[in-house]
């Protein structure tokens, strides 16, 4: 069976899609920018991803939330939760953590099904 | 295909199933306990959840182990390898991190097969 | 569906097989040694793990990058653009974070997987 791959890089794909499971990884576009623009940059692209692999946010396994500051995790479960679609949240996990640009305040992994 | 969704609230579910692939994640009960109790209430609750889901603790396929003192690591391992049924362990990572509440001392997210 | 386990040990399986899906974890063979050899270690192992469950680097899916200093990110970087196969780079997150043993510098989770 292939495995489909969203903009292969020679460091990453946006996605990978195979027997029906989704990975990708999202992180905000614009990393100057304060918490609430990163977060929305996050789960916007997140759609368009989804989009591209014939999913959508109705269909998530899981989540691996990195956040470098627990301060902004009431703004982040906030957002969260309006983004999600009603019934349809994944399995979740959150990390308070470093990432590898300090300027980053947040990352998460997700586990999608494509749409069938 | 269907996604199955555990205790599905807002911000997360208890677990989801899709193409027999189940992830869940589990946190102690009571984060006031001291780490051998917090341990063992996540190992007890990852068994009622994969029983929840049609599988089983001999069903798993990956563990990210998040650890907040490496000072609780041996027990965690003692009380791992207790847990396990024999031949039966799956692929694990172990990470000393933060977590989002200061007092849970340990998270783990798992991937687990469905009985068939 | 039976689950295939690379030598299991009570406390981990070097990979797990299921559905197609392969789940490893990698850390470097010798961490006394400074880090370009135990990224070389790291990722020469993947590439056995990998043939033992019949598979291959160009059929990763996801991998989760633990490193433990940012000063070694742009050399893991290069390593790890060079080891790829072309077009066949991983969705991928990175984490900058501490180990359960001090002396290893990177750790990375993959998914992947196998061939048909």
């Amino acid at each position: 069976m292939d495995i489909t791959r969203l903009n292969p890089t020679p460091r990453w794909s946006d996605a990978t899609l195979y027997n029906g499971i989704i990975h990708f990884v999202e992180v905000p576009a614009d990393t100057t920018q304060a918490i609430a623009i990163q977060i929305g940059q996050l789960l916007q692209q997140a759609e368009l991803t989804l989009a591209q692999m014939n999913s959508h946010k109705s269909r998530l396994l899981s989540a691996t939330i990195y956040i470098t500051d627990l301060q902004h995790f009431a703004l982040f479960n906030q957002m969260w939760e309006a983004w999600l679609p009603e019934g349809a949240a994944p399995s979740r996990a959150c990390i308070k953590t470093e990432l590898v640009n300090p300027a980053m305040l947040i990352e998460i992994m997700f586990v999608a099904a494509a749409c069938e």
